[in-house]
């Protein structure tokens, strides 16, 4: 049983695992298990392929509902971006995953610990694990925590343009005059902000700060969305 | 609403679906859509985007909980057997669902409703949708008769090695000594079959029927797998 892990688990998420095996067997790399033979020991991979559909189908279902609007490529595109390597890898270092890893020797030597492939792994066998564990709900409180904050916090960003989604749901029943003003930029020269109000139809909808005026008018939209949605 | 697919749901899967625009949305493609305006139709996109991780999630649990000691290469393999377009867009076909696409003039002339790629869409589209109405039961109970009856009739055999498998099941607890014996050629030159005797330690477990001595072992196999697992 790994210990520090299971208080990290507790402390962080009050998650607390009824099948212990299970939680090791998430974390536990093929190269440990084979310098530690005849313990009976698994190793994560088959918790892996598990894990990775629970991911999927927790995801999709979330942007689905969450974005009403959205079209399909969009949406394609937003869940490829929270599902990937880079991202599970960052997930799982923030959870700390990346203490626990069973690795052997040579593997931990070649830094396989730090390694994205790996931490995206062990990210969706600790999933999976939990899946099984206790069901899907928890899995959704889990990710509740860890993934879906990001999209507020802007990190997919890059993928939604949340101008464009906002001209979509503004523009179901008909055309929409839809005008972004520049009302303040403050700051000095390295640190400028950047102020705008969103006005649709001549009624002022939401304001935007950011460090570009695209940025701006990206954050007012992304509001202005909220509130929406809030709405219905 | 698409009356005669209802029928033919209430039919052949007992399915009666609630939420009925959901149903039509799941068989609405977009060219049929802007033939149609000022209708408020939906076309089948977002459905099919949520209903891929559907399926994902139902066969991935399906296949990990049937296959208890299958390593995670060919539970990877498996499911992308059967997961993957031409599956899907067979799948589709048994279950009549081309006879019900809503499609634009020029996508029908063009033979779009036996394209692969949209039956493959349709069957993810459906699925969505059953789940949306009907919550992931229902989805487990209709992939229970169209697709898991697939892998007993030996749909996907050329991806799972039986014989393989049947060894990693047996020496899990050490080394068996596995034979496979031919016990009969019967038939003509043109339509020849091959029965074999499985033993494993000087026991008999199975026997074995194909066109070939190699099919023959894989049948054989597979039975010894099967009373293996009902015994479990």
């Amino acid at each position: 049983m790994i210990k520090a892990l299971e208080d990290d688990l507790a402390q962080n998420f009050n998650i607390h695992f009824n099948n212990h095996d299970l939680l090791d067997e998430a974390f536990t790399q093929a190269s440990y298990v084979n310098e530690h033979p005849n313990q009976g020991l698994k190793f994560y991979e088959r918790i892996e392929f598990l894990g990775d559909a629970v991911l999927q189908i927790v995801v999709s279902e979330y942007l689905f509902k969450r974005y009403p609007e959205m079209p399909q490529g969009k949406l394609t595109r937003l869940r490829a971006a929270m599902v990937k390597e880079d991202s599970f890898s960052d997930f799982a270092k923030e959870c700390h995953f990346d203490r626990y890893i069973r690795l052997g020797k040579g593997e931990e030597l070649s830094g396989a610990r730090q390694r994205s492939s790996l931490l995206c792994d062990i990210f969706e066998s600790f999933t999976g694990a939990l899946y099984l564990d206790q069901g899907r709900d928890a899995v959704e409180e889990f990710v509740q925590k860890v993934i879906f904050p990001k999209l507020d916090e802007g990190r997919f960003d890059h993928v939604i343009d949340h101008k464009s989604e906002l001209q979509e749901v503004l523009q179901v029943h008909g055309d929409v005059d839809i005008d972004y003003q520049l009302i303040a930029e403050t700051g000095g020269e390295n640190d400028r902000v950047f102020e705008v109000e969103l006005i649709a139809d001549g009624k002022k909808l939401s304001r935007g700060k950011g460090t570009s005026k695209k940025l701006a008018e990206q954050n007012a939209a992304n509001k202005a969305l909220q509130q929406i949605k809030s709405k219905k």
